[in-house]
């Protein structure tokens, strides 16, 4: 029984997400190498098995440890930290271990430090500003390559990016828009060096495009991590329906304001993040209200969202037609904004069936 | 030594915090029940029992559970979830529990199921619009004290509310104003209810009010939590100054780009919480950065700031002038805008010291 905020799975949903990208990426014959961020959890991981996917990302090297139990080939997907070098020996003796390099300071740190053989990419930026080498220095990835070379403790793998700026995009033509530039000017880069460094692997990370595009001939490895359970802001860009997102938190009603069309759920902050999205109707919004169906969720309820959070309230607005439907101690089905944070919040998951799956905790 | 994001502790100005809110409360000769739900730590807890503080307030039954092992007489200032019954009362056959009640409807659930002796506050909303009954909504409070009278188990203690709306300040004029209407609409509320229920007591709670103001005459408890460490949104708020600021994440810094003026860190949502706030010469920042002292921290550096986070990393604004001044592997410390949220993102702290302090983790 729940009686507190409670992180529901609903298993079929995920695994068909699991499924569908695996077979997208077998018929393009690219590598699947999904993104463990979002769930960070074993047994989740292990679904992916069924589907002969053997290497992973992570976006931390305690997340690499936490994975290394069961996994061999772990890249982690985040700019190489250099203080922890002790762990990246450690982890590189047990695992093949890739790391992103974007500058040739690290890579000489890297050259002077290592211990064990670790695999490289270099991380390229194709327009979202974050992190990376833009996608046309060659003088700087040069540069890299020399101090590689120099190691015979470095080996590298290739080019990655994440074309992040897609969640920025509304509709799926901005995400293709983005992807088949992402293909264009990683295309060129590869042409460029492939000769000199055959085997390289091109590799792309990102959701949306990963969700929506149908053609990755350009490159050679995919990574997305969100697709596992979706949220609402995929929902917005375009990249899920409502129905494919596989995880709800179930939140305690504790207090009803009718004369404000509010309700205050026991869910807040402390459980969801505070992401937020900008919905055209309803403002800044933290959540949607989906159907409680016994211990699963239904169908989105139309104009009844959650408008604000506190540390541990949210509060919900409800339309006048619903308000007669809740009393406290009654079960809100929320679908959360970023489902990668709000997972990163509760220490398990519970199935629909009433199992619960661990995760890593930091 | 800092290898990746640590939350460090600067005992010396945490403990002047409390000290000077333990002192404001003897001055004023009203009670100091402090909230927890910001340190959520026994260590911390602890320090506040040389001044002789012997009730605490939290923000969820775990954490009461939490507390329970030192601490006899807690107060669970969020609105009953009468589906943690069980709890309440295990709970409440162990210390004296206080519980908020806002409706009939909850006093009723409570009659029927209590097994042991409960206080109840009434929540009463003064202006912030979250939870509470209006302090004028006199049917609603006797509909509430007529239902509890019906029970030998639940003992009415008083009024309570939290001014949230004093969040939304941005001067100590604005802060005063809130706190001398929560005086005179609870000051109404003492007066008509005093003769029939003597003894009741008027709790108030928010750090902006309690911070500023000096004359807490109307009232017999306060109850500010935050005050503990403040954070950026006290500071612009006007409730405390920089110096004050009793922690700050120290981030790795994994990337440099000179070309855009950012520096990226080890350091993103899950660490900080997404928490932001509006900056009138930066727009929204997600933290500002003091000097590195070593494990310590200094001044706040002008025109530095996070202005952006993603799950693990953070981007953060450089003014040209500094740029030349970092390097991958340094540390940047960074003072969060929301210290409740980020504390309860990280396992313990780091006091200055390098001493580790451990705290709750539900």
């Amino acid at each position: 029984m729940i009686t507190k905020p409670t992180l529901l799975l609903d298993k079929d949903k995920c695994l068909q997400n699991v499924e569908e990208m695996c077979l997208k990426a077998q018929k393009n014959g690219v590598d699947f190498c999904p993104h463990f961020k979002t769930h960070q959890s074993l047994e989740i991981g292990s679904w992916f098995k069924r589907f002969d996917v053997n290497k992973i990302a992570v976006s931390s090297l305690a997340m690499a440890e936490y994975f290394s139990s069961e996994w061999d080939d772990i890249t982690v997907a985040f700019p190489i930290n250099i203080l922890e070098i002790e762990t990246i020996n450690r982890l590189a003796g047990k695992i093949r271990l890739n790391l992103l390099v974007e500058s040739t300071e690290a890579a000489r740190i890297l050259n002077q430090h290592l211990e064990n053989e670790v695999g490289f990419f270099i991380k390229i930026d194709t327009g979202y500003h974050r992190t990376g080498i833009a996608s046309n220095g060659y003088k700087e990835i040069d540069a890299i390559l020399e101090v590689a070379s120099e190691s015979d403790r470095l080996e590298f793998k290739g080019f990655l990016t994440h074309a992040g700026h897609s969640y920025n995009c509304r509709s799926k033509e901005e995400v293709l828009d983005i992807h088949n530039e992402n293909a264009a000017l990683l295309g060129v880069l590869k042409y460029r060096y492939n000769d000199r460094l055959p085997g390289l692997i091109i590799s792309v990370g990102d959701t949306p495009t990963c969700s929506i595009a149908e053609d990755f001939s350009m490159f050679d490895e995919i990574r997305p991590g969100n697709f596992v359970f979706y949220d609402l802001s995929q929902e917005q860009i375009g990249a899920c329906s409502f129905d494919q997102i596989a995880v709800a938190l179930a939140c305690p009603i504790v207090a009803i304001h009718e004369e404000r069309n509010e309700i205050v759920i026991y869910g807040g902050g402390i459980h969801f993040s505070k992401e937020r999205l900008e919905d055209e109707n309803s403002g800044t919004i933290f959540g949607r209200v989906a159907e409680n169906k016994g211990n699963a969720w239904g169908n989105v309820i139309p104009k009844m969202f959650v408008k604000g959070l506190s540390q541990e309230h949210g509060i919900v607005s409800v339309p006048d037609s619903r308000l007669g439907n809740y009393k406290i101690g009654d079960i809100l089905m929320i679908l959360p904004v970023h489902s990668c944070l709000t997972a990163n919040l509760t220490g398990s998951y519970t199935t629909i069936g009433g199992e619960t799956i661990g995760r890593f905790r930091f």
